[in-house]
């Protein structure tokens, strides 16, 4: 078993996370969105980058201000609540930029969370969330056991199936940990994520044959037609497409999003629709149930005995979830974050979308 | 991909439900439970069994008994709510026998859930509670949505862990889905039951190394010191384990019960002390958040759509989480439970301890 590593490349293109903040609000604002809103999707995407998620960080910014630019997202949108009770709501995000829908939501549950112990917050007409951790994290900053899950137009198998029959529906949750940095899990229920099957694709390698089913609806080890062709396998076969279903249910049937094919491609489909993506939150208010300072004591004991666990052999040390986003976070606001070329070249289409000069910003 | 398959192997030792369930009754009885508890037990094994989870059912029946016998179950109990809210409570088990307080948790949910929407029950002070599922069932026997989860004695490694950090803690999740059986899937965080190394020791074969880690925490092929010797390994690696860490967080850590390694073996630790297992269930009302009507029409149609999905080559049909469990439960209502001989040789044992004649019953 191979021990994760914290240690990031050395990239020529590392920015301060308040100037890469800076230029996403701006390019933003200039897609039409109030400043309020417009920091707030900053805020996700920034703080995605500076845990190193690169993948759902800024680099996304392009194909939202695509959306906005058609009008499949709508940047005067004012999600709305359009049903509760004491413990949950339904969240319409008028095709609104799903940060600032799902940062209502998940506040929203916070509050009644912490009237009623627990809070479910259900959204529809919504569209890709970016990193699902981001909201989980706000219940945990505020000292609250969060959980955020979403749907998405379908790319992983189902035990059997030809082909996609679930989306890759992201889930998440965050547990605050006292001295420690909560507890962060930000998993898709496919065995791996579709972009390191298309960059063994780009680099003519062959994959295990765990990550992919071909269009026989069989195990491959050639990603040489994906996307287009075969379905991401779901971890650990059933399991994986159980939980996909359990995030199908509370994300996208109750709070009546769309599920499954109905929801669209946020990045393929004709950007003048809204995707209809779904989303659930749920938080739970520690505070309310035990008492914090017993809870802080307990947590962080979890937490030291899992880092005094006996290690195997070759093994530096032993993460609990999060643990390497959160150092990467740390340095980042020391040192900057380390951004990829590719993220790099996103935000300079971004910035031409928007009529701005990169360099003005990074 | 292999189809699951819903076929039983012909068992000589095929009996009615009611008789299992009344032999359960008769043998708790005699441990000292009254009807009302006694029924509680025997409705959540026989079920079990039902279901064709024979590792979880009546064959643990022997396990619990000697626990009673012993003092570390106690069969006079009664489980209470200690604290709660409007939508969350904790139940001290008080050492009853695991199904009783469970039953009795999972129920204050629903309770709570139908005026709320959502609720939280956390359980401290309980055993090993059987399966899952169980409990899940009850709150999607009753149009609710229904989660339940356990904590246990460590027995899964984590990423880079040599031995075991987190127990099996199963998870379950059960959703009503109108004219199908309940969506009802129910798992543990490691790649697969110990029973099913131990199956491969016993038969002198080797494992896949997706299985277990060896004493030097690395993957291995050899089953053959195990359970003395290895761990599980965590279903789909961190994933598994970031599983794990969110169960025993709402299982044990909120609801004051043990935690990892100081909750009790209940196989084989004292049996004169309690055990401390924790539990969570979590119900959702789904009529309080969308008109029953229109929940029925979506998760039908989510169910119907799956069904009706592309199939891989040599595939004859795509299940849903709990679909081969309830056909079995349906063909064990018509014909009978097909009991294994070990499950027999186990119910011929809590005679013995009991005081009754198995043949009496089944």
């Amino acid at each position: 078993m191979k021990t994760p590593s914290t240690a990031v490349e050395p990239s020529p293109h590392t920015v301060r996370y308040d100037q890469l903040h800076r230029f996403v609000v701006e390019a933003l604002r200039r897609a039409g969105l109030s400043e309020t809103d417009a920091k707030t999707g900053a805020d996700v995407l920034a703080t995605t980058d500076a845990w190193g998620v690169f993948t759902h960080g800024t680099k996304l910014l392009r194909g939202y201000l695509r959306r906005l630019k058609a009008g499949g997202l709508r940047a005067d949108a004012r999600p709305e609540i359009i049903r509760q009770g004491p413990a949950w709501a339904v969240v319409n995000g008028q095709s609104a930029l799903a940060m600032v829908t799902s940062v209502l939501a998940m506040r929203t549950a916070i509050a009644k969370a912490k009237i009623c112990g627990i809070a479910y917050v259900g959204v529809r007409n919504s569209c890709h969330y970016g990193a699902a951790g981001y909201y989980s994290s706000l219940a945990a900053d505020e000292g609250l056991i969060g959980l955020s899950m979403a749907n998405d137009v379908p790319s992983v198998a189902a035990p059997g199936s030809r082909g996609a029959v679930t989306g890759s529906n992201p889930i998440s949750y965050a547990v605050p940990a006292g001295k420690h940095r909560s507890i962060l899990l930000d998993m898709s229920v496919a065995t791996v994520a579709g972009g390191k099957v298309y960059a063994a694709r780009t680099r003519g390698e062959t994959i295990p044959n765990t990550w992919l089913v071909g269009t026989d609806g069989k195990p491959t080890t050639d990603p040489s037609g994906y996307p287009q062709v075969g379905a991401l396998q779901p971890a650990a076969g059933h399991k994986g497409y159980g939980i996909a279903l359990l995030i199908e249910t509370l994300a996208g049937v109750i709070s009546g999003a769309s599920v499954t094919w109905q929801v669209g491609n946020w990045l393929w489909d004709d950007g003048t629709k809204p995707t209809d993506h779904g989303a659930a939150f749920i938080a739970i208010d520690v505070n309310t149930i035990m008492p914090a300072a017993e809870f802080t004591r307990r947590i962080e004991a979890l937490v030291d005995e899992i880092h005094a666990a006996p290690r195997a052999e070759g093994v530096e040390r032993i993460f609990v979830p999060g643990e390497m986003e959160w150092e990467r976070h740390a340095r980042a606001t020391r040192e900057g974050i380390p951004l990829p070329s590719d993220v790099v070249e996103s935000l300079r289409d971004s910035a031409t979308m928007a009529g701005l000069k990169l360099e003005d910003y990074l």
